[in-house]
């Protein structure tokens, strides 16, 4: 099956370090498809700049239509994951949802810890918006600033262990989330530096992206996920206009 | 003062009439100044549009930055209000947000009542993401098709009614909102047909504005609305990005 | 428009300060009418002293009733508040509620500071009743004694600036209200101390009184705020007596 | 044991009524010392008057302090349980606190039924003040006048089963509490009737103020109900003053 | 009346001591049936023994149904008491449940505090189930092993009184529940050496049973503790397999 | 890879229904592994046969260990997963959660339909376990007889057809676990009768067990889910008595 990798940031070295982790779980015979954002920022980490991303994603979205089996929004905090369930009728999960959703398997309660303070208001908000509050102990990110965004998982290699390792003595996390694109594949690598199991969000969203391919849900046509009605629009990109309009058929 | 009245649909009937609606409550000197949303669809009714219309939102008010007091995000689901309040220093305020605050002081429990089915799971999302759901009775919306939306609010003027006494009786109601751009105005023509308080959301949204501005907050520099570090950005429109990259002093 | 505000403290200094502090907001054209509770406590800190402050705040609103276009519930905890809104006509809002529905317009969670141990149980349960727990990051009080109710805002001024900032830092708070009557007018001086918005209670409550005089909402006669049926009683206040009979046509 | 039943309303017939009640499920040697409040109203429903009975309640503990061993605040809505709680050291439950927390030991969820449409926004308030509002599965009212306060629980006796039944059947009661000091005793007569436990409020609370006079515990020095320092007052009766001001030695 | 004791631990050491600490409250004319569990572990710490010990008490009950008035489920996590209260018409409550509803009328929050790290996951489900998070202000435990499951009440008895003033000081508990059924009793010699009231389980479970007799509820026939229909089953013990079979007539 | 299918019911009816069902998705190369409880009820359907079953899943995994790499808690309920999480080292996943989780991904909402009245309150704590209660829009059950737990899902199709499509025109599901193992394989087959997608548990957990053993996390040796220490036991299975005492190396 094709699952496609559709990253929102700009960064194409983000898009590589995400499918290069993916592949690490994906089943023989899974397939990543990666596709960075033609427009927006580097590395999202903010509420307005995830409000840019979401409207990116769903470009990105209606563009590669038709050329895959299931799509991964890949970034952490799911930009234009809803919009995106109502226009498209193909499975589709978030980074941040396929992390917790994996995390709960593993514990009471999970902890977020990730690179950068900017983040933690919009990590925040996703977790309240999938409904994950009860189960989540933290949300603790780095303070400090980084050299590079394609190279910050290395730099704070260390940092990152202590802070998961602080998160499960202190905050009573039984599971580690490492969130954020960035971060991608740490978590394969830190697997017996944290006491505790530790889940990386690219890699929970390709099991479970395979696994709604393989129980193959129907599109609702009720619901709060049915597609909308056609409707015009102007200065949208022309795929994404065509999607809104019904023009996609 | 001046006070932005941000619409982020494209129809400037919308506009004009959220404005005249705003001005029946406005304080002597107190002047609206219309902006129609100049891309995305004409009236926002889905999670996918929204996200659309949160960053031409942030568009909207970079481009304008400067020549106003306070905004108003005027879409009852406050498209980009989050990140709105990011990137700028003025004071703004949700449709949304006033309604739902302005109606805590009438009543216990409000009910949101409106005129298309395809709008009730943004509400209540926006509704959840304001944290406001306990004091929510019930999200009631209309299930007809209409003509058109510049002219709903009269079109379906007595079914809406009925549907705001029905909340009252059967809901728990002590209050109702009217939300969506398209019924501002109606709540000071049904006053006497409802038996608790109708709100509406450009009225309630003019004076928490006013009140705002006569407040004087300062703008963050520590918590969740600090204003994110310089950011270079691709393919955004040169206002936005010279927001985002602190090139607006 | 003419705005009553209800100390049910028995300090008259408090009163003072409160009107000053929010003539300072107040639109032109708009009058506070001072009153200070007949009996009671010079200041009301705990629930009992709210519990016998509510019965007083009813008997004061009973008595000025007429003279005035909304009313303001001057003190934090809001005593009387809901019983108010039930036996009255008139627009009236809580200091308590204004502080905690304007912080919302101001950040996703505010602390609340105050002087005074005593006072958090009180206080902790009016955000609940308000049910803002949710967006409420901390209530965090002084905790050491005081020389004189009248000036304990000078008294303590840079213990409360930097315990504002210390919710800042430690409790993730996006905007801070400076509790308490004996507090009013303490947000405008310390705008510069503390890198969040500040919130005053009277001011918040001044702006969301004359916002409500404009909105002009309609008395419920259905839901919870309906005004209660004719009752005798006895050993009240006349006044209070004569609004529970509907002897005050 | 002597256990004080203070009635906040003036009615003496319920005050009877409750006495009734309580016996029957009193242990041997547990003496029911009536008090029957000396102002407000006949029958409290509503907020505002439970602001007045709150008050009342609080001077008529401290009129009879010394001369029982626990009290039991006799109205559905618990009116000064919390300040009450305060100022004494002997133990104090209420009506609805004892009935709901009887009832969590009967089944998952409890309803609320009673007689009086006025009652259910304070019962709601009361409900949700002890924290009790998961458990709650309905507050539901008759809403039909009635003849006499006195003789309420007769007059309606077919259709409070009936409600009981229904909130059984309709909303997943497991449990029904039979709210309200004028309905004391109906329960021991229904009990036959209704397929679930019925709870009475009255008799709920003897037998819980005869456990905590078992139990013994201390009164809190420290905590939210540590008695609060002395504080003058003006204007309440003797009694409360003394209390307040800490001459009660 | 008779009580039954049922220790769904298999260590009799702790049976006595519960017995002994429930005598201290009971009334006269009360009787305490111990009880201690044939199979399972010395003492239940984990969900996995707490999995255990469900069946287990459901077995013990079964085995001695028809000799007491009411049953307490007698270890602090009441390991099988949903199904109890299905399968049988006596009334029977929990260890954690008696003391949380007792402290409930003791302060705003409690605290439960315990001798052993293992214990924690355990109670903070139990506390969940019983929706009685919103009233717990912590759960703690000590951290280090103790020497025998008989004496570690005494063994531990000042580090268990640093960690109830710790709860009080640091968490805002208004009262503390020494937790598991090896600390019985305790709560009565320390009284005087916490600041607030300190809450046993046996002796609130007692008290609890003993009203429940005396308010004599009914036997639900719906609801969700109604009585199960008749089920064949395999490999239970006789006396249980005839309880689910409905041959105990 | 190895998936044991552990059916705590009695019924090998019920097993050899899961595994078919789970095989429809099951990726090629996994095998799953049927286990059938060797003691209790044919079909677990309330809390006190969840608690019994409970203890025998913990049996059936400690027998079965180190030969399979995943285990499947095969009733909805989930009998026994928190202990099993604690005692072993593999990946293991409830029914209920797997639906839910998987369901997530799939709408705002899900409901839960079933076949029996009996179910209702054991599922809706199975809910509340998972923290799950505010995504699930209602739980549903049949209210009829049924001939046979193995020919369940036939005899009620049309039944289950319209419940479920009830729950999405009533309740607001946009998705629909069809719940109870005895209707494992039904969402494939009625697919198209349903307007949202259907969710199997047993399906969810094949492909979320297969997730799991991908991801490969490690063992906890912290948290609430780290292994207990050892402890002697009486009168368990000699496989569960070995693990608890640490005696399965």
């Amino acid at each position: 099956m094709k699952i496609l990798v559709a990253n929102p940031n700009t960064s194409t070295g983000v898009t590589d370090r995400l499918v290069a982790a993916g592949r690490l779980v994906a089943s023989p015979g899974t397939e990543l498809l990666p596709m960075t954002a033609p427009r927006g920022v580097p590395y999202i980490a903010t509420r307005a700049e995830a409000a840019i991303g979401s409207a990116v994603m769903l470009e990105m979205l209606a563009e590669k239509r038709g050329t895959f089996d299931a799509a991964i929004c890949a970034a952490f905090g799911d930009p234009g994951l809803g919009g995106a369930r109502e226009l498209f009728d193909f499975p589709i999960v978030g980074m941040a949802e396929a992390a917790m959703l994996m995390a709960c398997t593993l514990g009471r309660k999970f902890a977020i810890v990730s690179f950068a303070k900017a983040l933690e208001p919009w990590f925040a908000e996703i977790v309240d918006w999938h409904g994950m509050s009860g189960r989540c102990a933290a949300i603790q990110m780095l303070d400090s600033a980084f050299t590079n965004i394609n190279d910050v998982a290395e730099e704070k290699e260390q940092l990152l262990v202590d802070l998961a390792n602080r998160v499960v003595t202190h905050n009573g996390a039984d599971v580690v989330i490492l969130a954020g694109a960035p971060l991608a594949g740490l978590a394969t690598k830190l697997r017996e530096r944290v006491p505790v199991p530790l889940v990386d969000g690219i890699q929970a969203a390709v099991t479970m992206a395979e696994g709604l391919v393989r129980l193959n849900p129907r599109k609702a046509t009720l619901g709060t996920f049915r597609r909308p009605g056609p409707k015009e629009s102007k200065g949208l990109s022309d795929s994404l206009a065509n999607v809104i309009a019904h023009r996609d058929a």
